[in-house]
């Protein structure tokens, strides 16, 4: 974990990851400190001299800095908007400057649970404090200002990366032109924090876990790839999986009548639990979903009233949800929608018909492409906005 | 395991629990022979001497033959359809003889993973045959033979009791007068079967799993209680878990900012799946969401046809679905209905507005009760039922 600053130049037209450290200790909504930070991010595009052309990504639970683009020819996959960001793309790099960066308490650059603890000299573990959605925002807010960035012209992030995006509206209405939230929600329902729960007991549970420190050593993988496989099932939807699997068998033709994967979903749901336990770090989800679940914007912000929790705001926000997202059902965006309305807020709202559920936002979608593109030209337009 | 039979007397007004033994082996299935099988088994009310005051209850997922009463004073609690099983309720045990037994493969009194397998003289684990919801129903008959009934006036049952009551329809036209299948399914979507998947997966993960061979050591406890949570959350419904738990902390005012159960809905979710493993057989999980899994009404009788599948029914029909219900959502009891009606079956179809998920059949509800009741009562009627 360097302290070095390795972005060197702001402005650079690169798909290259990058490190921030800062050594200031950051104040917890816990009461913790920590401290010193790093913050590992990606930017794509060049910020114009202004500094008024940023767009500012805020990744979802599992996601990391990497959001567009490959690093090389070879690679088997862009990064995880690519549908959205690029070149001539709804969120258009030939016109913005586009910074996306690992959460606190993650495990793609950012400090977290496996990070050193220059106390000890060794991995955090469960000695890492909880964090918030507000502290990773807080933290996104010195990279922010260190990359010179002068007012955001939209945040923009789906599911947890929906929350972050609520609170940079709420804790820095004056950094912001536009907000855009996407299938997100102010708060967790109980049936949210349910399935978190329950992964994070599937994690506790496995004899790997050793309370967190398990780090150079047999790693809690199975109880990661129950968690994920939990998650995995909340993202789609009954009609997506019907569409993609409904009951064919996994490589034969009749039942096996055996506890092997026999149908395709268990061997799909096998197999993503799997590979994720080879680029993501139990701890970190023990404490990005707790941050999730804890996430309350009018109990936070508004001392029990959503409306007041957004009475500062002054962005102009586009909310969008989607019709099959179970996890967080269009009912809350609406909530949300009707508390900004009322402080006078200039906020549009679209549901988007979508069949595959909680990650739609992370499909091809041609309404939401075009709902996007429009709103942040729009205020580009609005803003006098001029590339570089 | 005893291989007499303790039911000595047919008639018998009683919330005692009976083992019928059966020597004859059965071929499943698969392919595979089971015997000798126990069944455990209550009675309620008293068969009359034609033997077509009959009743069969089929039990879901993780019931028993326990359906209703209490066996002493201070039992805390009745059997698991107490509202609507007993004297003057509508199933009524003053006028009808009320049957329900534990299935093949369970944990509660009937042969399954946990029972001696004769051959070694020690338990079966995973040397019991998966069995199916076919060979559940074909272990009943046994039972309904024994017991000197000659017709059943109905079968019923909700979730993986409901499959049973189809398979009954199906399997013995004969044998019913009248079916009433209850938040069911003819057979499970890709969603039903991952969260069965993912609880399995959870059990086999567990290091005390040992390959299923945990009888009289450590057992997959904490796994077994993993799997139960899962179920559990897909038993319920968003509107539910808000109604009841909300974002309401646990014993406490203010966040924790640790990985205890902070919120209520975790405490219970804890306390849920810790109960769970005090009465229930892991192997016991695996086998039954197996079967469910399996099933498949199309496939399995109609070649892929479900209205060829329903072709020889003679029973009248009633089904009921929930509209909170989630795991099996009502679009599918309407295909079923479809389908039947397409044979020219009598069925009657009815969506209960209710708002906690699946589980709605087993809760106090006005409209199933009088659906019930009086569905039974006329078809007692018209069989020209007299009570003894």
């Amino acid at each position: 974990m360097s302290l070095e600053n390795s972005h060197k130049s702001v402005g650079l037209v690169s798909k290259e990851f990058f490190t921030f450290a800062n050594n200031a200790p950051l104040r917890l909504e816990s009461g913790a400190s920590l401290g010193p930070i790093t913050v590992g991010y990606e930017t794509m595009g060049s910020l114009n001299k202004d500094g008024t052309n940023a767009i500012l990504i805020t990744h979802a639970f599992s996601g990391d800095s990497h959001v567009a683009g490959y690093y090389k020819e070879d690679d088997p996959k862009p990064g995880w908007w690519d549908i959205m960001v690029g070149p001539g793309k709804p969120i258009d790099t030939d016109r913005y400057f586009v910074v996306c960066s690992n959460i606190l308490g993650g495990c793609m650059g950012t400090t977290g649970p496996a990070s050193t603890n220059l106390a000890t000299g060794k991995a955090y573990g469960l000695d890492f404090p909880v964090v918030t959605i507000g502290d990773m925002v807080r933290c996104q807010k010195r990279l922010v200002d260190y990359l010179g960035i002068k007012k955001l012209l939209t945040v923009t992030g789906g599911s947890v990366g929906g929350m972050q995006v609520l609170e940079w509206a709420i804790r820095y209405p004056d950094m912001l032109v536009s907000a855009i939230p996407l299938a997100t929600t102010t708060r967790h329902s109980a049936l949210a924090i349910a399935f978190n729960e329950i992964g994070r007991q599937a994690i506790m549970s496995d004899p790997h876990f050793n309370k967190g420190d398990y780090y150079g050593k047999d790693k809690p993988n199975l109880g990661l790839a129950l968690a994920r496989m939990i998650g995995h099932v909340t993202y789609l939807s009954d009609h997506a999986m019907r569409k993609k699997f409904g009951r064919k068998l996994q490589d034969r033709e009749t039942l096996a009548f055996d506890f092997e994967a026999n149908f395709q979903v268990e061997s799909y749901l096998r197999y993503q639990g799997s590979k994720f336990t080879r680029r993501f770090d139990a701890n970190s989800f023990l404490y990005i979903t707790k941050a999730a679940d804890y996430y309350d914007v009018k109990h936070q912000h508004g001392n029990g009233s959503l409306m007041k929790a957004f009475a500062g705001v002054k962005a102009k926000v586009l909310v969008i949800s989607f019709t099959s997202d179970w996890l967080y059902p269009t009912y809350q965006s609406r909530e949300m929608v009707k508390a900004m309305k009322k402080n006078g807020l200039d906020v549009s709202f679209c549901e988007i018909e979508a069949e595959c559920g909680h990650d739609a936002f992370l499909v091809a979608n041609d309404r939401q492409a075009s709902l996007m593109r429009n709103f942040i030209d729009r205020l580009g337009l609005e803003e006098g906005y001029h590339a570089f």
